[in-house]
């Protein structure tokens, strides 16, 4: 017992008897309404912000997973100044009836977060932390509309979250008439606070608007004002698969997981089946370096066998990733995208090859507008993506920025102070896709500083940077050419009149004469 | 069913049906094993020290409790240069062996997350996060050895974390000889990296040192240097009582649940019961402003009226609440923690009263020491701590860093750029406790800017400083007068042996004058 030593116990207050019967668990429900700022509701403003992101996230994951070309209506009605009520359509595939209160009313439940491709969302927290906010700003329910088809009905449900349990309760489950084929209205209200301007809800829609062109979205601010972003295209973008890991990423306790996990008699076929890119050839070589049969059963490997399997893998050449599980919007896209919405003199976009950081596959694209009607004074605003999503707070600490300001655009015919974006009338547009975008918070507010994503975020930068130092310098000459060729017209003229004078020359001669200097003087411009 | 309209859909990938399929519960071990870098587990530095910091946390807490003065012996050995073993042991209550699994092998359990007073640990994350993060780069279990007294026995555990369940999973559990009365020893075995230096696990340790000045460390480093941090002081820490919530940092949604909660039969000591600060007469207050029959059952208040409650207590005036839930460290033994551990010429300290940040109470602490053998040249370190744990990454975005740095210095004789901390021989400890500190991550390196608490940090600083400007004017008064009495002391006898010759004075009467001269000219420099 505690206190028998009386040296070193001056006062009892707790003894560990005492101390078991307090632990408890915490479950991820409190810990989160506790910790929310953790999940991007800090403050009112971004709360609101938070919470219209997380519901169209979701409604375009869906459209798209079930191959449906996204129609949503997202509407912010505000009750009182602190208090607003927002709501998201979407024609997406519908939730069957038992799903709908652990989607809305648990948090980590969800499809995401198993699987290895290019998803929107990842955690299975976001709306149901925005349903949570709500509930405990406002104390009122989240209301879910959910139709899975023509035949289907509506199902209608409140849904509270119990915190203690993290655990749904439904308040309310009816079936209501709704005309929509199929899709899901969700509606959550919270106390937040609507301003306009840099991070606002608007900008956040019409960033995803550019970053899904495939999207049709109508959108009404708390003010009533009602604005429709036309889809650009009609194509879907192109199907992101699930791969497996790869093993270059794995790591040694996950390895002695999957060993124990796998449905494989034997190691040859578990290095072949639960990993992408492991041939029969290279799972002999992998074993055979490591020096444990390659016939043995997995489940039977030991921790100093799995640790030497671990330490070959890095030894033995294994192709890269596949990359079918990313999703780029594409080069053509991104610049239809940007040229449509903003009126600019000079347009481009760059999406780079697949690469691949921590055994992930990754994709870089930058779309890069210039001139036109944006701001020439100011400092290039930089439009930051991941997996489509919009990115607005953090920029100081997302690679994406950093890229962009360690890039040198004095290359490229721009001004630029160290340590800052370059000024100029110039928007960038930079996506980072992958199957794991490496967040700095669950709020997913900033991509992690890995070397590898830097890299590919400065190489697709410099390569706009370059195609508009050309159109930049191009331009010069053009307005020089222009210069030059308007003097020739102004005084060649005179000339032939001052020559007509001089050589009494009849007025044929004199256009003749004219003619002539014309023609040698644009010659010998031209070389 | 999706598919159904011809016009929408173009593919048909995955239904409802499929994907209700695919959904399912994520447990919050494969949440962090994903986000480790959220906990603290970026990289193999981090990670060290991550983990000897949640096992040091935990042993002062669990002593601190039990009103036992901490004895911890801190060892990490190296393996190889990127694997380790940490191990921490302690002298404090030691944990009941059903509890020793849970604790270890489970992710959020604990016994402090819902208990308001001043703590090191908050979330119930820190030690099983740490042999998580060990299991999955080193495939080893946790090992635990803990007994609770003289008479009790040792049981010894080792545990792995079943991440998909988040459950422990005990690889072996026997009883062993201890000779300790009781206590507890964790051992976790890495994927690490050790640096010497700043941010390093031997600066984590000495300031754990100066910030728990009732402690004694003994810390063996990787490279086998032993240290010993005596005690400062034999008291223990005033002991930090549970408090509960104030009314003006609840939410509404927290109101509904308290008053759905509530053992009470009527609003009325519902109120008084379940808050603090709250009298029969302030309850009865809130109640009639908000038209709420005080004599009401509390699980029968609706909506409208927990509405009205919670719009009506910030009108209804409440005492600030109650401060015996801190534990200060003080100003006497953080100066005399500094004057032990920091060889300088002056030593300050300054304990603020108790304030509230959204009902949270909270008492900033400043140490300052100055001079001596600290480096002249060189901006002043800061040392962070949060309940007396000290903080070492993410200092930029840390209002105790922003306070020193916003604090203008040179008012108080120092030289300071803006933006920058002062330059100078000077080191600055600041002390945030509160009942919940507000970190801006799980990792718990930074404190959040709300401003009540940048407000006090401010306060604190300004209160070192002046101290610190009186006594560099007073230092340079008397380098002054040194430098006068120097004068005196060297020219005076010259001038009587002058006057001797002049006048032709007997050497006492030459003496007799120096001695007049001096207490003229010492009497007129003190005016």
């Amino acid at each position: 017992m505690t206190g028998d030593g009386a040296t070193t116990t001056r006062r009892t207050r707790e003894t560990a008897q005492s101390l078991a019967a307090k632990q408890r668990e915490i479950s991820i429900s409190e810990f989160f309404t506790k910790n929310r700022h953790l999940l991007g509701f800090d403050n009112p403003q971004k709360a609101l912000l938070t919470t219209v992101k997380e519901a169209v996230d979701n409604a375009l994951d869906a459209c798209e997973e079930a191959g449906i070309l996204p129609e949503l209506r997202i509407s912010i009605q505000e009750i009182t100044e602190e208090r607003f009520r927002v709501r998201v359509e979407d024609n997406g595939p519908g939730i069957v009836r038992p799903q709908i209160p652990k989607i809305f009313g648990q948090l980590l439940y969800g499809s995401k977060f198993h699987t290895l491709k290019s998803q929107r969302g990842q955690q299975g927290l976001g709306i149901s932390a925005a349903g949570m906010y709500g509930q405990l700003t406002t104390g009122k329910p989240v209301s879910i509309i959910s139709k899975t088809g023509k035949r289907s009905p509506a199902h209608a449900f409140e849904i509270r979250i119990d915190t203690r349990k993290n655990a749904p309760e439904p308040v309310s489950d009816r079936i209501v008439e709704w005309d929509a084929e199929h899709g899901t209205i969700v509606e959550i209200e919270l106390e937040g606070s609507y301003k306009k301007g840099r991070r606002s809800v608007d900008d956040y829609v019409e960033q995803t608007a550019l970053a899904n062109p495939h999207a049709e979205i109508t959108y009404r601010s708390p003010k009533g004002e009602e604005i429709r972003f036309e889809r650009v295209t009609n194509e879907l973008p192109k199907e992101a698969l699930e791969i497996k890991p790869h093993p270059y990423g794995v790591e040694l306790g996950s390895l002695m997981k999957m060993l124990k996990d796998t449905k494989a008699r034997n190691l040859r076929s578990f290095l072949q089946q639960d990993f992408s890119r492991v041939s029969a050839k290279v799972a002999d070589e992998i074993c055979s370096r490591a020096a444990v049969p390659a016939g043995r059963n997995p489940h039977q490997i030991s921790p100093a066998e799995a640790e030497r399997l671990h330490k070959t893998i890095p030894h033995v050449k294994i192709m890269a990733p596949p990359t079918n599980c990313l999703s780029p919007i594409g080069e053509a896209l991104i610049f239809k995208g940007l040229a449509a919405r903003v009126k600019a003199d000079f347009v481009t976009s760059a999406t780079r090859p697949p690469a691949v950081y921590r055994g992930m596959p990754f994709q870089v694209e930058v779309g890069l507008a210039y001139g036109g009607d944006l701001p020439a004074e100011e400092l290039v605003e930089v439009y930051r993506f991941a997996n489509r999503v919009p990115l607005q707070y953090q920029q100081s600490a997302c690679a994406i920025t950093k890229s962009a300001v360690t890039t040198d655009w004095r290359n490229y015919g721009l001004s630029q102070s160290k340590g800052a974006p370059p000024a100029g009338p110039m928007v960038l547009f930079v996506h980072v896709n992958s199957v794991w975008v490496p967040f700095t918070s669950e709020s997913k507010e900033a991509i992690a500083h890995y070397p590898e994503i830097v890299k590919e975020l400065r190489l697709a930068l410099q390569e706009c940077g370059r195609r508009l130092g050309n159109f930049l310098s191009r331009r010069r000459r053009v307005a020089d050419e222009m210069k030059k060729r308007s003097y020739i017209e102004k005084y060649i003229p005179l000339i032939g009149e001052a020559l007509q004078d001089i050589l009494s020359l009849t007025d044929r001669q004199r256009d003749q004469t004219i003619s002539n200097l014309k023609d040698v003087l644009e010659k010998s411009r031209r070389m």
